[in-house]
């Protein structure tokens, strides 16, 4: 064999290798595929966030100059307000969130927005705005979840006396109390949060200064935006931080537990409801009825 | 144990059972936990062309009288060109978008709207809506892999004699050519287009008429409901027209199926533009850059 | 960068390069990772049903002579029979099933074994067992599903008129019969075989011939093999057929949503038989107890 | 409807209710799909190590006597011995672990071995088994993740100057060095290794003593069974200790994204092999060959 590279799909014959058959011209086909402002837009307030203290940092590092920050800090808060004030035109030829936010800022500030980009890359800020966002929403979740807690416990202490068959395969088998019963949960949940905490302190390191893959010879200093934004610390290697995405897998995990805990609680709630057992009563607030059975309380829309 | 029943939570007890820690109260939270007119939405076409079939069958039956028929059918035009023009207002306390085109369609032509509900429920319509929505993807995405494969069978043609190396764990093992590898995805693809025949065959069944679960007793004409919206046939048992979706985890699986041959083959691609192998170029229309080195063309964007 | 390839890991200094810390010694942890008889040894039926069908056709074709494909057909007969008296005896050092029957084949009728592997590759031999087990698989599943249809439609047929509560969200909604309840299940179970026999029909074509991925220059005759293996055809392209194991994807999800209807109609079985609706009672040769709780009659083991 | 509850299911005509189309007669099925020693079994050294703690307990709380005790303790260690030795005949017909080291214990000690059951049930046994097994795979896994980490820190360290292409989109992007590129590796193992490290932590509860679900009424020393079987506490709650499986989920999640880790590694190397790069070659102790192109030397079989 010769030649084991065809020969063919060479430069000229390559421009429109894929592109023949699809009627819209390819340029506007990679512009949708490559696009990803329609999703990642819900990140803006921590993209945002995460270039406020890259340009802080930059400053105190001498490397941008105290009028050309204050300029750009200033531009990106009012464009934070732009988007919160729902006056913020998404483009998607601006691809996605960071080059929106650029694309914006020079607009607002002149060519000098493009300094913000120095020493960093769009690898680097997306590893850490998914990261703010993750951790945000755990935070949430936590919240929630104490409060289901702090909501089964109160209902638990209510009816610590209160005896209700304990079942297995759903045979009636041993006397059990519903106080009891209701305190399985709060143990579920609780390890559920444990796992929401252990996730959220393993993904609570800053990517910021990895740039593209290899870091960046400008003299930065990533313990201060680390710090700035929350993170206990730095990455300790760039490859790593820009490329591993490990912790939104652990987050769905633990929601997907999380997840089967609550749907097994909800499962109860309807069997307790159910005319065969009738052990419980949802208030009118929380059950709903029937489009063609009005005789119906349901504990869902039917 | 001489009651099983637990009696402290009853009827009164129950009215704050669980919702008692929640800060915004208890309707509230149902509404937005119950509602589900922000996904929904997008069943609308299908929604109104069900209703549509609906009623004109009820008017047919002598169900419906002729008038009311005509007015609840141009209620429904209506609301389809206020849909499509942007100018319908979703609502949320109308909980999904049957009750969301319903409670417009009473706006419109008065209380008589209420009649189309006749002879159905929201169970029967949502099961008919998720399968036109689904029947109708299933038929979009039929046309872009049938395209795929025309443009691989292009482009394998050209290529019948390019020579190039065949591999097994990425080490050089066999010539073929150029134009025999794209034929296997041709292969692949005509597969994953089969699945999604054979899911679509199995899912073209009409649920309109199983009702909430038990059918009705007006006498409906299943078969012209059916037929009206494209249906090989009635589904034949009412509790499984409403209640099963395995068809969605037939579309799911055989979509995921899909999404592994385009990535294996999304693959290849890249690693045929890599500096290591160098064997087709994509064009510029289909290339990105990168914002941090300038010298880079990609084949997706960093 | 002058050289883009780091020079440390040469040859030399490779040796070592990944089992330096591993006590065993490399080679016998190689043994073990690459070793795949643990597992694949159940597809023996396959594999020596697959070589006799190649042998008969190497003979035909007159690249075996018929003394060498008599006596491999007669070795691969004992094997077969060695294998299932439980005589043989599979060595992790023959890696896996085709080397373990090719071995045991040479200490049978001597070096002529080798000529078996004349023409075909442990890829397209894999490729080929694989989707025999399946369809056996499929089949035999076939057979239990329409035995499962016939046995609901029995006692559907009895309790045509048995009159018994239809529910939603658990809660008593319109009177059904309890045969219009079973037939849902024929219903389903009709869909899950359509799936079953979907899959098998596109899974039922022959890879052998297409050797490693490139084919064979033998004068093979790959619509005989097909045959004589009960395969609609061969395999169109080579290197699809000894690549992809889409079929094992699409067998696995139609087994879990078949999956998915028995796990519901085994949750209803559990509820009918419950304290608090007591529709159905089953028989004790479908029941257990329980070690600690003596009264109990278990829809399962506790 | 006056009676909702189907009659004819009723005891006599339900004997055959659902075995009827089944050849083989109900109780033989019923045995196979009850059974699970083919698969517990591999969890005898944590039941006879439960037994012996609960048997030791049971003793110092005077519920047992000494003399059963002992008779029991060497009953249990001679099964152990059995089962290493592989002398011990599991039997399906003993349907599970527990029922087959118990049934094996009274043949060897009498009917005494009876009183070992005492306080416990098979569900808190089975919840015991479950985690000491699971912790045992995690400390295994943890000593040979460690060892990788030694190993790529190792390779690291000799080649911390040499110099190789970063890639993105597999197009070279920046040099970073060897050494840099595999510490991105051993970060990764360190996360994985951190959430198994959670995940053995949250298991670490003893769920002896909680018997069926509701606890026993014996004056038992949880603590005692917990301390001598390693455990850090028993389980708070004796319904979630025997029902809830959350730790199983919590340890594939993260066995998934430990094999995500390592499938990238693996993915590298063969890349690094190939015939584009040659920046690393594998000693002959790691590649196999073929067995039909002889020239190959592959990083793994074909």
């Amino acid at each position: 064999m010769s030649n084991p590279k065809p020969s063919a799909p060479a430069t000229g014959a390559a421009n429109t290798l894929w592109g023949g058959r699809f009627a819209g011209g390819p340029a506007e086909i990679m512009e949708r595929i490559n696009a990803s402002i329609d999703f990642d837009k819900r990140l803006y307030a921590e993209d945002i966030a995460g270039s406020t203290a890259h340009c802080a940092m930059l400053v105190r590092q001498n490397i941008l100059s105290p009028e050309d920050g204050e300029a750009i800090a200033a531009g990106l808060g009012q464009i934070l307000a732009e988007i919160e004030g729902g006056r913020f035109a998404f483009r998607r030829d601006r691809e996605d969130i960071h080059m929106n936010v650029e694309a914006r800022l020079a607009e607002l500030i002149g060519p000098n927005a493009g300094r913000l980009h120095t020493a960093r890359s769009r690898n680097d800020q997306i590893a850490t705005d998914i990261r703010l966002w993750l951790r945000a929403a755990i935070d949430r979740a936590e919240r929630h979840m104490q409060a289901l807690q702090a909501a089964l416990i109160e209902q638990a202490e209510r009816h610590a006396a209160t005896v209700m068959p304990g079942y297995t395969h759903l045979q009636i088998a041993q006397p059990v109390t519903f106080g009891h019963h209701l305190l399985a949960y709060v143990e579920m949940i609780g390890r559920d949060r444990g796992r929401l905490a252990d996730c959220r302190k393993r993904l609570n390191e800053c990517p910021l200064g990895a740039a593209a893959l290899a870091g960046t010879s400008f003299p930065i200093d990533r313990a201060m935006t680390a710090e700035a934004l929350g993170f206990d610390r730095p990455t300790a290697n760039s490859l790593d931080g820009v490329s591993d995405r490990d912790f939104c897998l652990e987050f769905m995990a633990a929601a997907a537990i999380t997840g089967m805990h609550l749907s097994r609680l909800a499962e109860e709630i309807i069997l307790w409801c159910s005319d065969g057992f009738r052990f419980i009563a949802l208030s009118d607030a929380f059950t709903t009825g029937s489009s063609i059975m009005p005789q119906k309380r349901n504990p869902d829309a039917s």
